[in-house]
């Protein structure tokens, strides 16, 4: 990815000296940034431009070329990517839009160009991208203009939409926070985010990568990205919704994700997932600052209301305000203009008006143990704009002294918020919640770096020449998914299957009654619904009842009319009481194998809720899945009631990502339900369903 | 409360010509801002200010005065405020802080005040506020500086925290919006936030109100008064956190009120509920322009990705993008500039850069009786600005023209969408974002406009006599509260109490067997921890074992020993299947009788899922109560299990709702379990609790 920022030379290619061309609009960013490589221009009518020749074709160019841009018609990319080719150019940047993003029929044009890559080992950024940007060089080669006020820092962004990647820039360059490097992504036809991000991780001069994208290329290296970092990394997903995702697809061929899974995945890797554009902003804004290390927040404001809405603010984001001791205090409120204010913390400094209190009282705050940060919410008074812009730049400086974060909040009209934006080295906030909830973010970078960066390190898997076994064997679904759960090492109830009315009296005999009678046919996922389980059978006459019932129940369904009916069943032990749960898993087209954990009954049935992760994943995490459940109480024991194993839990949820993380094959498993028995006891799968993919 | 703004002559108190002093600052508001009154300075040390003499003391003043602003040392108010009842002055504002929020014992202070304000038939508003504002006749009291830009318009301000008060005012003022009257009522001694409401409500000039609550003074006068109006209420309330508790009281007195309480209330008076600052400004912008009528919008982006930001953002707010005709959009197709964009709603405008077009497009799309409102989202390029400026300014006017919201979206430079502000007078917005949850704000107020204005119309009550004599009667508790729960017209299944083994017997041959035997003594809140309740008895035997037993459960609790256990009891008939769900209510100190229902077992026992509604209410609002329950689909019947007698279920809502407003003696109510037996089979309470509070 390196030639894609650091080229020796540069090809920009589709230029021409007409005022509304976008190749004169690259170069002419690339001159005004002072790209450091050499810079070659290519149009077919030749001419000058800047004082740079045009090349009518890059044949005609007698020097070896690194890096190319090209931003022609649709039509005359492929084209022109070979000459590239042909001229040992192996990094190119297609800004041309109208491929398969405007029209599925454009797709072959596409094609063509997969086909180039290939061919000719090429790197393609594009199309339909405003390209990349490098400060350290000047490699600046979008067709927008950049502002030459853009300065270099240390954040890095990737972002599918140029449009969107150009806010941030301009957002960022209007609160004077510096960029590092910049690469729009567009259509993902070759290089993707994780071709960039995995480079930006490796790369000494970025320090935080932030990226806009509108859909994933592959969850999984993301995942494994993030992890093996500790450069914050925040991504702004959007297309979240029915509405979005068809205007997404025409505009970068993006495919919507599964919402939960995006959760529970960045959750897992520890990225931040970042909402809106502003917050974006505002996060990296207050990671140019120290981190916040403990969540034990000072509020500092010159109005009380102020100082209460700083204070929900901390506690909407889980950031306490320990109380201080009375002598700490007392020795500032000598200094109040005369028993009107009470303080505390948050500090009222109300009817104070004197700045050098403020900064000792800033100063003695930041210096104590129990702080880890500040807020300072900060109004002007009438003429105190002078002496307000040297103050709070002055606790800016005394904070990263300490090494804590110290958001100041700018409560003043919108021209003097400029003013100190473009003007001073240091982020300000518009109010106390945006302040809040940025000092939120800095905790989870925080506690996100000290997490242990090596790979989940699941259990056991399960055997996997029993689980290949089992998945060759077409055995009826019924009898399959509880195999399948069976060689996962999921504990299932007693059971066996039976062809035939001695085969299930038999079966019950040795496993004892009282027994369940369950049609195994794999065409019976429903089959509760048509009478296709008969439960709770306490002896032989209520099992030959139930075998008589069973055909009956499954002949007049008409899914399995004849004589098999209704064989082939499977016969099983009735368990003892225990607390439902629901286990399961599928293979996510965006983030592949994904395990879940739901309570039974109206918990996960009509409320829907279950826990998700990524597999595999190891039993702390299955167990922060069990306590993130909000109906998971209910397996403490509540009022009274016993409680479940949840060790057994965890291991069985283990299990069944390990299953599903070997065995791609296995599209769904439903462990549904689990009797989940009082600690010690375990538990056991009740019922299973299973779809299966097609065989490698 | 006219008199605190449209005073024909006014007493500044507590003036003097130094620098520092306030009510120097309060008097320089009142000339700056041509405060059209006479206007009386007075200040213990004469001398005088600004041209104006300042009179030793009101005494001297020889002429008649009608209101008078007070900012002096606390100690000295009561004495000020006899003398203006002397003068005949009965509108006084002080603003002095330093009473109950600081200090406790201050409260003397406050008692003096109530005294004379009985005494005089004085109005005050105070102490610790910064006063007044009326931008019609000048009159400008705060003691900070007001810019004189502020300009005239018909929004009204109501802040408990003067800091708070300001800072709407200023980010109001940096977008061109107007104020009406502004009033900071500190601790509410005396005319608190319904005084001011009420009056503003009525206020001709006044068309939009908003407030800044730390704690709400009468709840229920609040719901009245918004009910009453068709004028948006907005109001940010803030101390809603035990961390903002402690700063809010010393702030402004303020005590914390119960959040679901204060949601519910909002909702049921179309309040609308603002989390932010910002937000307040942001929704007070969009309310300048015409309401949204529907929530059918059209999205125009100048880029893609802030389309699927914007759709995104729409979804997120409840606001639909209707899909355009192809023939619609063909006919804008062509000025594209070469098949690159797919055009729908949103619009991408993408490679399109002719303002002319733009202006078509928006023009056409405003006039779609599909269209509500309209997002545009603009980004300038390279040398826009004076063609952007002209042209968001004409969409604007053009949405005004029919009548439709047009929330424009800036995507740029802070010093370009601040100068945007302060120059053009129509507002803008800095995100999608934003853009739609104003919009979304503005449905709401359409959509509360059109409500049934008068007030709720609950049912039948029940019969205030009955309900009377039994709370008169000195029953034990369980007993007392079967009763009431009858008398409120609430069915319980059959019971009657007992006294003696022969009465047991006797009540359950009369109710039918199978019956229930539970303590009835009024010590057993938690009869069932105790063994106070034997369910299932299915005959006599039964019932003389439970008998026993009971006594022997009450005696070894220690709760109810000797002779008489375990009488007095219920003898209760078992009722058939049905749902269980908990029916409830009490006294809410703030907003009065509240009735909620929760659906039993873990939704309400574990996950305390209830909805909460201000009594009375009225079968409606008591459906909507079911319909907002998550687990309110278990009431629809799921899964092949009946459903409940919804229509029960609300008739008993509404009628513990009127028991609740009728009878304030009772503090707290609970029917739990209530049985809902399917549609058409109604319901009984099963078990009642009853908290009293003393006889008035």
């Amino acid at each position: 990815m390196r030639g894609f920022f650091y080229p020796q030379s540069l090809a920009v290619i589709g230029v021409s000296p007409r005022p509304a061309n976008l190749g004169r609009a690259i170069t002419n960013n690339l001159i005004a940034h002072h790209y450091n490589g050499r810079l070659v221009l290519i149009g077919p009518k030749g001419g000058f431009l800047f004082g740079h020749r045009i090349h009518p074709s890059l044949e005609e160019v007698d020097e070896p070329l690194e890096a190319a841009v090209i931003l022609t018609p649709a039509a005359t990319v492929p084209g022109l990517v070979e000459a590239c080719a042909k001229k040992g150019i192996r990094r190119i940047i297609i800004e041309t839009g109208g491929f398969g993003e405007y029209d599925p029929s454009r797709r072959d044009l596409e094609a063509e160009l997969k086909d180039l890559i290939q061919r000719h080992s090429l790197r393609i950024i594009g199309p339909n991208c405003i390209g990349t940007m490098s400060k350290e060089n000047g490699l600046v080669v979008p067709f927008a203009k950049i502002s030459t006020s853009v300065r270099l820092g240390e954040i890095s962004i990737i972002a599918q939409s140029g449009g969107v990647g150009l806010t941030y820039v301009n957002l960022l360059n209007s609160e004077r926070i510096g960029i590092n490097k910049f690469a729009s992504i567009g259509n993902k036809l070759d290089v993707d985010e994780n071709d960039l991000l995995e480079y930006l991780i490796e790369d000494d001069s970025t320090r935080v990568i932030c990226l806009y994208l509108e859909s994933i290329t592959d969850g999984r290296r993301l995942m494994e990205a993030a992890r093996s970092t500790d450069k914050p990394i925040l991504i702004h997903k959007s297309n979240t919704s029915p509405a979005s995702a068809r205007i997404a697809a025409s505009h970068t061929a993006a495919l919507t994700a599964d919402e939960a899974v995006v959760e529970a995945a960045f959750e897992q890797a520890g990225i931040i997932r970042v909402r809106q554009t502003k917050d974006m902003v505002n996060y990296l804004k207050i990671l140019t600052k120290p981190r916040l290390k403990g969540r034990r927040l000072a509020v500092v404001s010159r109005s009380g209301g102020h100082a209460v809405i700083a204070a929900d603010a901390c506690a909407a984001n889980g950031l306490s305000l320990p109380p201080f001791p009375r002598d700490f205090l007392d020795q500032f409120e000598k200094h109040f203009r005369g028993g009107v204010i009470k303080i505390q913390n948050p500090i009222d400094l109300g009817d104070l008006f004197d700045f050098s209190v403020y900064t000792t009282i800033a100063e003695a705050i930041l210096a104590r143990e129990d702080v880890d940060g500040l807020i300072f919410v900060h109004g002007y008074r009438g003429a105190e704009t002078p002496d307000s812009r040297q103050f709070v730049q002055a606790v800016s400086e005394m904070a990263d002294r300490f090494g804590k974060p110290a958001a100041l909040t700018l409560l003043v009209e919108e021209a003097e918020l400029t003013h100190i934006k473009t003007e001073f080295d240091f982020p300000v906030f518009a109010s106390p919640e945006e302040a809040a909830d940025c000092l939120r973010v800095s905790a989870l970078v925080h506690e996100s770096s000290l997490k242990d960066r090596s790979p989940a390190r699941p259990g056991p898997g399960p055997d996997q020449e029993a689980v290949r076994e089992v998945l060759f064997r077409e055995r009826p679904g019924l009898i399959q998914a509880l195999e399948v759960a069976g060689v996962a090492g999921i504990p299932t109830a007693p059971w066996a299957a039976a062809s035939s009315r001695e085969g299930v009296l038999r079966a019950a005999a040795e496993i004892g009654y009282p027994v369940a009678l369950k049609a195994a046919g794999p065409e019976f996922s429903h089959k509760t619904e048509v009478g296709g389980v008969l439960l709770n059978l306490a002896d032989q006459a209520a099992l030959e009842r139930a075998i008589a019932e069973l055909a009956n129940n499954l002949s007049r369904s008409g899914l399995s009319p004849g004589a098999q009916a209704p064989y082939p069943v499977v016969v099983q032990k009735m368990v003892g009481p225990g607390i439902e749960v629901i286990i399961g898993g599928r293979q996510d087209p965006v983030f592949g194998p994904v395990v879940i954990l739901g309570l039974g009954g109206i918990m996960v049935e009509v409320l829907g809720e279950v826990a998700l992760r990524v597999a595999p994943l190891d039993r702390a995490e299955a167990a922060r899945m069990i306590s993130g459940l909000r109906a998971g109480v209910i397996l403490d024991g509540v009022r009274g009631r016993p409680g479940a194993d949840k060790e057994a839990l965890a291991e069985a949820v283990t299990r069944v990502a390990a299953l599903l993380a070997a065995n791609p094959r296995i599209k769904e498993i439903d462990l549904n339900p689990v009797k989940a028995f009082v600690p010690g006891e375990g538990l056991v799968a009740v019922d299973a369903r299973l779809v299966l993919g097609d065989e490698n």
